[in-house]
């Protein structure tokens, strides 16, 4: 999904500090040993004791620096082991794909899923598909498990999470083997958008989810004669069991996502995977079930469901998506899809946040001065994941002063990129392979039709056949420059490696130019002037942006959703989980023997219906106006009228 | 929607406080007064004026306590007027339908809409429907007219709301009569249901609106290298034109809701009523477009739209959900209505924000001392507006204690309920009419059902033909009690004069009774005990709560909404607000002069597969170990493989 970048020289001057906080404390420890041993006078033992005090604050102080989360119960994690699967242990030799032009909808007769690595073709082997009636069990256990779930503290549940968090600090290297295993992606790509930003969503909710989760108290009625003694406030409490339909890009992280988050906030989950990724799937599943359970509580709070895409004799997609039993659906996908699930949700009222993809624009100002530095946050911010990235840059749209420049930089660096599989270390690869060749066709095409338009191709636009892995899924790395808006590949979302380069006149036309597209998921601007890239950010049609940076609104935990195109709704941060929450608004007496009473003129049968209608327009009048003297005639109007 | 009562007696001890304070203060005058002109020794002098100060404190003080907002621009209301259509005028002698079994679905040639008052029969006119051309020429208007209202500061916006609220303040009498001639409700049925809530909520927005539009701060990340200097936080923008389907039971209150808050939040809205009430919603409508226009901004932002139900000759409801110019919808109305709602917002992919009926109940525990108050809250509850409110009270849950009490005391008052319309103050009335008769035969179906399985019917039970208004659409005031939940009357929403009562063997009872219906809108709950009714709230299936009072949650603009049967979103309140905005994720550097940079190992082409591998691989555990050592070690690591 995202990635985060550390500047080297910081890292360096952190370890320097540890170093010297270290040879501190040595030379202080040594000190007091030196004068507790052989000096006596008073004014130096008195130093001493002075030394000694330091050292301890400042070890103390360290400590506390260091150590990230307070030492209670909640935070210590229980350990527990899943198997790694055969194909995802080193020097795994898995056979490869028959066919060359593999497809995942090849399907035998017993309809099974069929799983390999898009990378090199080898089979994982296949599934049987979950039916209607695997689902109404799926869904039945997680309600059973959870009503009792629902019922532990936040405390009970970060415990959960801390020991998800420990497995997956602690098993980087499976998990980002297995990840790369099914969806033919880097270990770098992994370790980033896979691992990286699941520990921060888990970190997140175990250091603010609590708070989060706190009854919201709220002002109360403005009501004149009201506001003294109503007190108001709203409640999260579990919905029950929640769905969660996601994209095989991030195999890993965007099925853990919507389970940490259900987990947390006292739901169960039945969470169904695409089924490029079943495989890897099936393993991440089990981690989180294995979690629970070493916790002490039911694993079948979380199912994974998982099915062939629904056609005319296949309808078991969209019977999960009606499910009444779901009382939440999280929709990570793309339009079409959503056009079915949102259709089938329709039919059970349940609510849907819908998270689609994106024409992601980055946007450089004028003001930007370091090009060479940009280009690098480009070519992640692009290439990650071979641009399978729902907030992947789409468009780099670029001011007029810097415009050839970064396109001469950009282009002298994209021709060094390496296409290849690194998780058997066999050779350094810049670049994985794309889970399908199903859309090469299309990316070739608008990549044609753009040239046609006036675009230029300094780099890639094609399919790759790979020498060594004839059966993966490789498209070039691809530079397209000179994009106008009304071209079909500035309008669609690519998701691939592609690079678009627009150029803009000025601030203005970067704006103009970013909101052309009719997606609004995300964007960055870079610039030397705050306030320049602020105007920029509160101009952007979408749901997130990142101010010199790309993509940390999502590292960031922000709640995150687009608009238009992009879907609507928020997961992540505090609407990510209280959007999973039956909101409870819950009014009460807050003065003792104060409570509301029917006035007399009010009550049934109605004395005289104009004396009542007198009696709550003075009421009214009473308790809104704005006037002194007008609130004190409807009060006496009102003990006129009682 | 709702109402509030005020004890009589609370109200006569203000009224009394400030008869107190004006006596005191008129007292202190004289004595200020006899002091400062027959006494002269110094001593008195400085009684007199510290008796002169403290007067004046008083009197600051009274002032300010009576005097409810602040005295700048913002609040000083703009003065406007709006022509009083002619049958909403005194002594208008309105024609009577001809057909007694009428129907707002007897169109003509032309297909126009019909408009009578359901309570007397009187014609009120007849309008042309919208068609799709003039529907997307209403969504351009708004969506020019928004351009400029965007740019809007939110005092501006207030002022708006101010002088609106001042112009329902002062013409209280008209709209209650527009939204009695056209719903056939009672004069106090307006008062409460249509006024005070629209004031309450205009005022909750001037007051607390600010505010919850502010951008939010948020943590930003945890991440142990980004916490120190990144920024994030939400910002609240306009959608753009928004859109609000509202149903016919409040035809000022529910067209008026939406409009506010779209105002607010800086957005145009072109409102679809019901066609049960074309009529007085044109009024209301030009209300609010006179009040944009007084106050210098363009009345096009505010659109009313209305068609007929669609069918198979005329999709133009469905134009209308699913206009791509709608960048949210608020749909009020009828779960078989919501379907299709959803469904069309599906294709353009618009949020929608479902408020659908419920089955609410009212549940009296063992510990309720004064039945015959509570007496009066039900009555009030169940039969406002005949029933016609999606929060009254569908179900009266009584624990065994009080149950025979509560029957016999509700069976005495029910019976001197009576029926007719009170506009022309003609009669004295407790009831209204309904607005059609066309659910009369399934009420009064699902009353005999309810009896043959067992439910004892003490009043009512079938439609009344009204002596004076035979034209008129009334029900009568039904008692029916020993209701079960597998009854089909206590499985589906009433809404319609119909107090149904159920006998609970307990609290716990009476909380598996209230949860036994499909729906998840609102409850009150009655007793001595808070912590008992606390934890009853605490186990409803609902998305509101009242404790020891009847639907306040609406009232005090707390964010209103059901779960299950009942819809999903929220209006009211912060959430009502921020739900109609972008919330856009913003993160941003802190401190100047650090930002976020590609480390080498990650910069493409990558260096080293394994040492990238390895630095994240630290990166990511430095970040989010636990463990003190743990952390010094990877950061020896990074700045290894740095």
């Amino acid at each position: 999904m995202s990635h985060i970048y550390l500047n080297s020289s910081m890292l360096q001057q952190l370890n320097h500090t540890v170093q010297e906080y270290f040879s501190d404390w040595m030379r202080s420890q040594q000190t007091h040993f030196n004068h507790t041993t052989l000096a006596t006078s008073p004014a130096v033992t008195k130093t001493s004791s002075t030394t000694f005090l330091a050292t301890l604050a400042v070890a103390y102080l360290l400590y506390k620096w260091l150590l990230p989360a307070t030492r209670t119960e909640a935070f210590r994690p229980v350990h527990f082991e899943v198997p790694l699967p055969e194909a995802a242990q080193k020097h795994w030799k898995g056979k490869r794909l028959h066919s060359i032009s593999n497809s995942i909808n090849e399907v035998d007769s017993d309809q099974r899923i069929q799983c390999y690595c898009p990378a090199t073709g080898q089979v994982l082997g296949s599934l049987l598909p979950k039916t209607e009636q695997d689902i109404d069990v799926q869904i039945s256990r997680a309600t059973k498990a959870q009503l009792k779930w629902r019922e532990t503290s936040l405390d009970q549940r970060t415990k959960v999470l801390v020991s998800l968090q420990d497995y997956i600090l602690k098993n980087q290297d499976s998990i980002a083997r297995v990840a790369c295993r099914d969806s033919g992606k880097t270990m770098l790509d992994a370790s980033m958008g896979e691992i990286l930003v699941t520990l921060e969503k888990l970190q997140w909710i175990i250091k603010h989810g609590k708070k989060a989760l706190q009854p919201s108290k709220r002002p109360g009625p403005t009501n004149f004669f009201m506001k003294w003694y109503k007190g108001a406030e709203v409640r999260y409490e579990p919905l029950g069991v929640v769905g969660a339909l996601v994209s095989w890009n991030y195999p890993f992280h965007n099925l853990l996502g919507p389970i940490i988050a259900a987990i947390f906030t006292g739901n169960g989950i039945v969470i169904k995977c695409s089924e490029q990724v079943v495989w890897s799937s099936e393993y991440f599943i089990t981690i989180t079930r294995k979690c629970l359970e070493a916790c002490g509580y039911d694993p079948d709070l979380v199912q994974l469901c998982y099915c062939n895409p629904p056609d005319a004799t296949d309808n078991t997609a969209n019977y999960y998506s009606s499910h009444p039993g779901l009382k939440h659906l999280t929709f990570i996908g793309s339009k079409p899809v959503a056009h079915h699930v949102l259709t089938a949700a329709a039919k059970s009222l349940t609510p849907v946040c819908v998270e689609l993809g994106g024409k992601d624009a980055l946007i450089c100002l004028d003001s930007v001065k370091d090009l060479n530095a940009l280009s690098s946050i480009i070519m992640r911010g692009t290439f990650q994941s071979s641009g399978q990235n729902c907030i992947g840059i789409e468009r780099v749209i670029v001011s007029a002063r810097n415009y050839d420049d970064l396109v001469s930089i950009l282009e002298s660096r994209i021709g060094k990129l390496r296409l290849g599989s690194d998780i058997d270390n066999l050779e350094d690869v810049d670049m994985g392979a794309m889970i399908s060749d199903n859309r090469f066709e299309q990316l070739e095409y608008m990549i044609k039709e753009a040239v046609k338009q006036g675009a230029r191709l300094l780099h890639g636009g094609s399919r790759y056949k790979h020498p060594n892995y004839p059966q993966g899924h490789y498209f070039q790395p691809t530079l397209l420059v000179d994009v106008k808006p009304e071209m079909s590949i500035a309008q669609n979302e690519v998701f691939g490696p592609v690079l678009t380069m627009m150029r803009a006149e000025d601030t203005a036309d970067c704006i103009r130019l970013a909101n052309s597209a009719p997606f609004g998921l995300g964007g960055s601007i870079f610039g030397q002037e705050y306030a320049e890239c602020n105007f920029v950010a509160d101009h952007l049609h979408t749901g997130n942006v990142a101010i010199n940076d790309f993509a940390t609104f999502y590292v960031c935990q922000l709640p995150f959703g687009g608009i238009n195109g992009s879907g609507y709704g928020k997961f992540g941060g505090e609407e990510g989980l209280t959007g999973l929450c039956n909101a409870k608004s819950v009014c009460y007496d807050k003065l003792p023997f104060v409570s509301t009473q029917i006035p007399k003129p009010l009550d049934y049968p109605i004395r005289s219906n104009r004396s009542a209608w007198k009696f709550v327009k003075s009421f009214n009048t009473g308790s809104y106006t704005r006037s002194v003297w007008t609130r004190i005639k409807a009060l006496l109007s009102l003990a006129r009228n009682a």
